[in-house]
């Protein structure tokens, strides 16, 4: 809908390779609504990708441009302050290895790194333990005109809190409810929320970890700690696929990003922004200043 | 010095250009120590860059790789806590629209955003001008394997404190060697500091400031103080000389970067910032933990 008024670029080529798409990734990732069996979903698939693996790095660099263009905008206005600045919140979420770092490396390193808050949320503190579950998420939201990206957020409070029993049934059963209520508000008050599951197999985590324990400058990814949770993929699955039934929300769907295949996953979710942040319209703030005025002033200097 | 052993990928070179260099950056561009005068450097010195403007993309774009694996090494260190596990600081400093957020943008933006921790300094705040000056800097420094980027800093306190008399002179006279103690602790405990002056013409800032006011998508980088700030142009040079002559110590130099020439300078920050990565000799932290048993436990899964 919003991108209608874009499909200008959406023919771009370049080098006589498509670059562009027909159908949103909005759409295409979009999970429906309704029971998720996570096994029903290829985490192989490449879907809307408009080629090969081997065109991966120009298509993906192709976003650069507007990726850039957009994220500017969207800085230029909360640094004027402006009435309409927007913010964006990039939640990823995923078992390990499935590449949440990846993709902030890969396609969140394609803006500038100014209007980029990153937030990467470990084991809670004991003070943040203390506090409700979403007080120490709150604090990290983005300011005005920037992008912030949650490495892991407020689902491992229903994620790894569940499988590991870190508190009652009775506590974490209505978490659920309370997400949805927090993120509505977030985007009633102007945030756009893009929720993504980064989605591997539970053979590609192997492979992915068995990388990490062949490869000398790969030892500083791996934990000994990571076979321990790998023993409980079942129960991860299953958390998983309860968040991600009972917090898929219009206001914040989630997205299920096809993983086992880095490149196509980093350029998802490039691409999954690009459109995000061209349907918020972004307008380059007017000045708040006399232009002339102010020409006259510096040609006098 | 400790840049000899690199010799190698010192004669890279990528489709015919020669993308590296002789002379290290870092004494290339090293402020000379004693009275500095700023007219003396050429704004438009694209000195050590080994092609010309047309080959800037390629020339700079050709650090990514290198640069981005010393980030890594680095930032992996920290991660896993390592024993000799560094921190690195770039200052950047320079008349308005001398460049400190395009450096951010395309120097620093070559690095995994993940590794990068920025700080734009304005005003200080009420509760920090309470404090003494060097506070809310202190606060700011990287943790161990992040690379710190201060878009302006406690240099501040001796410039713009200096310019504008927002204090006594007994107040900030003291500020350089305090500053100068502050730095010599700060590499002692084991953190690299680059600074960096961006250095620019008085007509090159107003060439930029007249960008400003008329292209649309540039009036949100413009301030009608900054033609107020304009007008102190010589007693901006005179605090900066002052600053440049008083801190430029062998623990913490100063680096001037030649920054009339966007590329030039882009590509200047970037380099700096690679030979002095390379210079800490960064390892790959080693494993702690068994890595034959965790291959082992992992094939059991």
């Amino acid at each position: 809908m919003a991108h209608s008024s874009k499909k200008k670029s959406d023919t771009t080529k370049t080098a006589g390779a498509q670059t562009e798409i027909d159908v949103p990734m909005s759409e295409l990732l979009r999970l429906p609504t309704g029971p998720v069996t996570l096994s029903d979903y290829d985490t192989r698939s490449t879907r809307g990708f408009p080629g090969t693996k081997d065109d991966a790095p120009m298509i993906t660099s192709a976003l650069g441009p507007e990726l850039s263009d957009l994220q500017e905008r969207l800085f230029a206005a909360g640094r004027v302050d402006a009435p309409d600045a927007k913010r964006v919140l990039v939640i990823l979420q995923g078992m390990d290895t499935a590449g949440k770092g990846g993709v902030i490396r890969h396609a969140i390193g394609m803006v500038d790194p100014q209007g980029v808050k990153i937030k990467a949320f470990k084991a809670p503190t004991e003070e943040e333990r203390r506090h409700h579950f979403l007080w120490r998420i709150e604090r990290e939201l983005p300011p005005e005109g920037i992008i912030g990206i949650f490495d892991r957020s407020q689902y491992e409070d229903v994620l790894t809190v569940r499988v590991n029993h870190l508190v009652e049934e009775s506590v974490f059963s209505q978490r659920y409810d309370e997400i949805n209520e927090w993120e509505a508000a977030l985007v009633a008050s102007g945030i756009t929320v893009i929720k993504c599951f980064l989605h591997i197999s539970k053979e590609k985590q192997k492979e992915r970890l068995a990388e990490r324990l062949s490869d000398p400058t790969k030892f500083w990814k791996y934990n000994p700690g990571d076979v321990d949770e790998r023993a409980k993929w079942p129960a991860y699955t299953e958390a998983y696929q309860i968040a991600l039934e009972r917090c898929n929300t219009s206001p914040a769907p989630w997205y299920l990003v096809p993983s086992d295949r880095k490149w196509y996953r980093n350029w998802a979710v490039a691409r999954l922004l690009t459109e995000q942040l061209r349907a918020l319209d972004l307008k380059w703030p007017p000045p708040n200043f006399d232009v002339e005025e102010e020409k006259r002033r510096l040609a006098a200097t």
